[in-house]
Formats: structure tokens, sequence, C-alpha cells
């Protein structure tokens, strides 16, 4: 059994061992990048520390896991230029280095080595569940951008469709994460059903987090700009909530500096930022992120797996709780 | 045993019955756009006919047909968006009637849609092998997309490197999906060999007639601007032979057009149309495409299936050779 920093130190080994020398160079240079950026690795140490729960060695387990990561990384070469964004984790995004065209080829190799490292040495009697569950979780994801981008030109986005679209954009990959782990383990339908219930529902924990990181967060450690979502009026939970609960004149101050383009960005940030404190939407915010994470252990429990196992599990994710707030 | 028109027309019968009805309409609704217009088809047709020469029904391999013919409407989308090309069989593009938000968004969609085609109900033991074929040449297109994009920079493209790179975009996706309908309908290894010969040669002789067409083909026919190639400096099979046989007065003429953006546009492809019949390169190039279909034709020979069933290929092959000169 490894603990999750075991776990980690593996992926990033393997990842580094990826050489990508493949010409044309142009194509694989922005896909070594992004997979060099020291990002968490939360799906693939999630799918091996699913797939641990059942095998006590995980080497098996690295290519998938790693498709995972490969998949993730992908999307957010084509969101970035897609939600034409400058800097990630701290670095500059691949459009932005080396143009959208660039981008969008590199991404789209990018799918396709997800799609070799998933199958490369995939048991044949699991490799059509394995890309059935990856195709699918890969089609909502690709919902969940669009929604996201759709949701942008409403102003009457519920939070109930907020949910949703964070659901599909962020947790279903969590989740197919985990259960991808336990199904190459040959885990059991039911087992494989919570690890998904359990990933679905921390990652709707972490967007919630993001949300409000972007907000609260320390520039250092989130590696982007704090209030990016304020700036571009992006229809957050904290957004969604504060209009939900807003008086009609904090309404009409709120549309006044959504709809004014040419506002001092810094004022709007700390105008919003004052108003979701003021207004109680941090700390609904807050609650509601401890009541995803609470839920997330009941699906732990169901697990048939060994105490010590579930445990090794569930430090991983208090290790993602209030990773900087 | 079908003819190529009962394959094409099973062919379109079965992707005008896929719906795509599914959540968001705006992702999916460029797919059908883009699946509905009326291409030849060549990608599924000769899938279908390589599996026909080993099988008597063809209705086993219509989802691996369509697998190739999804993949391929997925490459034009997002060549669409790099190219900022406007018009595309005669209708707006995707970016250029959605815009490249939803044009990279829906073909990334389309590609995972072509993955589940291609495991929707592909034989157990066949699934590995059918996965590293799609893969590989995928990967393999996005490498010929790049050095093609590279190519535009470069002024010293030979006929080589000019000859690789249409290899590998447009080539072998014809030689997979020949090799593909062999490998579903379980023919030898050297069968496959040979498939895989006979569409690598014959996607050369298309790329070759392409280039042509875009300067003496029909406008009807062929739903591109004539002279697209000439007036974006597009360095074809036509212009680098006509660079290798110029004399130095006219290479110093054809970089004067070339780096002028300012010239007559019209004037320009009447003189490099005009260039290209006098020096004799369109003649090398309409000799190159025969021999090229007379090296098809040898590969076909090869394989182990009674002759007509290869007449039956051959037949489909001609009827492309020249279709619209």
């Amino acid at each position: 059994m490894y603990n999750w920093e075991q776990v980690r130190d593996k992926v990033n080994a393997f990842v580094d061992n990826l050489k990508f020398e493949r010409e044309p160079l142009e194509l694989y240079k922005p896909i070594r990048y992004t997979l060099a950026q020291s990002g968490k690795r939360v799906r693939p140490v999630l799918c091996l520390m699913a797939y641990n729960l059942y095998k006590d060695t995980i080497d098996e387990a690295l290519y998938p896991a790693v498709a995972m990561e490969t998949y993730h990384n992908y999307t957010l070469i084509h969101d970035d230029v897609m939600d034409r964004a400058d800097i990630r984790r701290g670095k500059p995004t691949v459009c932005a280095k080396w143009g959208d065209t660039t981008a969008i080829l590199s991404g789209d190799t990018m799918l396709l080595l997800a799609y070799e490292f998933l199958a490369a040495n995939a048991p044949a009697d699991k490799l059509p569940q394995m890309l059935a569950l990856f195709t699918e979780t890969a089609k909502e994801v690709s919902d969940g951008q669009q929604y996201d981008l759709d949701f942008e030109k409403r102003s009457d986005v519920t939070e109930q469709e907020y949910m949703e679209m964070i659901r599909l954009k962020t947790s279903v990959l969590i989740a197919a994460s985990l259960k991808m782990g336990g199904l190459v383990a040959g885990a059991s339908e039911s087992d494989l059903e919570n690890l998904y219930a359990y990933g679905e529902t921390m990652g709707l924990a972490f967007q919630l987090q993001d949300d409000l990181l972007d907000v609260y967060g320390d520039v250092e450690i989130f590696g982007k700009k704090i209030g990016g979502d304020i700036r571009c009026n992006k229809k957050t939970f904290l957004l969604i909530k504060t209009m939900e609960l807003a008086s009609p004149a904090q309404l009409a101050e709120i549309n006044g500096w959504i709809s004014n383009p040419a506002c001092d960005d810094d004022a709007k940030v700390a105008y919003f930022t004052s108003l979701y404190t003021s207004l109680g939407v941090k700390d609904i915010c807050e609650k509601r992120i401890c009541e995803l994470f609470a839920k997330c252990d009941a699906f732990i429990d169901n697990l048939s797996v060994s105490p010590e196992r579930k445990a090794n599990l569930k430090a991983f994710a208090d290790s993602l709780l209030n990773r900087n707030l």
C-alpha cells in the first residue's frame, strides 16, 4: 500500500520518463511543456489510489492513470484558446507562447496520446469498458465546457444549472479517474459506483473551492491573478448566489459593474469581494464545500476494502481540502 | 458483394440515421452540419469495400467505417480554423458559421465520437489492433498538418518533403481505412499490408489531383474558389516543381509575386497557371498521378481474393481518377 505522496512521486517519475521526442518537434514541444508543469496530478493519483485499494502494487495502472492526466492537460490547452487565457499555473499558456494554431494541434495530439496510454497495456477483457468510460467522460467534459461558454452570454443562470455545468466540466473526470483505477483492478460494480460518486462529489467541492480561491486565494499559491473571474464577469457560484441574495439596489449596482467594460478592474474586484463577504456568500460557499467533503466520506465508507486502505484514500482528500485558504 | 455505389448508399443511410440530438445542441449542431455535407465518403466506402473483399455482408463494419469518416471530418473542422478557411464543399466552414470556439470544441467532440464508433461493436480480439491503427494514423495526420503549417514559413521545401507531408496528412488515413476494413474482416497480415500500401499510394494520387484541381478544376464541381493555393502561396507539388524547373529570371518573377501581398490576385493566378502549363509542370503532375494509380493496381493484384472482388475495388479507384479534369 502506498500513501499519496509516494503515488504522486511514481506519477511524476513516469511522466518525466515520457520523452515525446517524435518529429515534428514543434508539435511535441508544447506537449512536453504542458505535462512538465508541476500540477497536483490529482487525477492520476486518484486513479492509482483507487487501484491500490484492491492491489498491492500500482505499476500496472500507471498508463491509464497518465492517460487521465494527459487528457486533462489537453482540455486545459484547448480551454485556454477558447477562454483567451494567457497564464496557467503561473506560466504562459500554450496559446500565449506558441499561438492558437499550435495550441489546437498539440492539444489534438495530446488527446490521441491519452487514448494511446489508455490502451497501452490494458487487460483485453477490460479495454471495452475502459474505453467506454473514458470516451463518455470526455464527451461530458466537452458538454460542460460548452455550457460554461453558453453561460457567459446569459444573465439568468441558476445555481442548479451552475452545479450541473461544473459537474460535467470538472467532476466527471475526477470520478472517472477513480472508477478507472477500480475498473482496471477488478473492483465490484458496487465499489465502482461508490468510487465514481466519491469523485463526482469531490470534484464539485474542488470547483467551489476554486471559485473561492479566485477571490480569496493567495496569488503565489493559486498561480493565477486574483479576481480573474470577477474581472471577466464569470458566473461562479459566488456571483450566482450573490445575485440571488442581493437587494434590488445591490442588484442594480452589480449590473452596473458587469455592463461597464470600461470600469476600474481593481475597484470592481474590491467591490465584489466585499459584497460576497458581507452578504455571507463566502460563508455559504465554504459551508457547501465542507458538506460536499463530508458526503465524500460516506462513499468511501461504502467501499468493500479494509479501513486502512480507506484511511489512505481519505488522507489524500484531506490534503486537498482547504489547500491554501 | 456490393458495388461502390451500393456501399456509399449504405454509408449515407447510416450517417443520416445518426441523430446527434444530445444536449448541448450548440455543440452537436455543427457536428450534424459537417457530417451531412455530401462529401464523397471515400474513407468509409474504402473501409467497407476492403471488408467486403473477405465477407459477403458489410453491416458489421459500418461503425468502424463511419469512425474513419467522423475522424476525417473532425480534421477538416480544425484545419479550417488553423487555415482561416471560410468555404468548404461550397458551404461556410464551421468556424466561419459558428466561430472558432465552437469549431474547436465541436471538433474535439467529433474526435471522441470517432473513437466511440470505432469501439461500438468491435470484436474484442480485434479492438486493441483497431485502436492502435487508428491512434497511430491520427497522430501521423496531426504530424502532417504540422509540417504543412511549417512549410508555409519556408521557401526551400523539396519535392521529397512535400510528398512525405501529403503522405502523412492525406494518405495514411486512406491507407488505414482500407486496412481497418481488412482487419475487422480478419484478412491475413500480407493482405493488410497490401491494402495499406494501396491506400497510401492512392492517397498521394488524390492529393496531387487536388493540387491540380485547385488550379485547373471546375469551380462548380471542386466546391472551392479556383487558384486558392496560388493566392495564399501554398507550396503545392506544382509550385515546388516549378521552382525547381524555372530559369533564374522566372524565379525572380515568381518570388516577386509571392513576396508582394498587395498584388492583383487574379493576375497572380493567371500568371502561375500559365507558367505551370508552359513549364510542363501540369503534364508532370498528371503523369505522376497516372503512375501512382498504376502502382495501386499492383497492390490490389497481390491480394488473396477472387478477381471479381478485386475488380470491384478497382472500379471505385477508377471512379475517383480524373473525377473532374
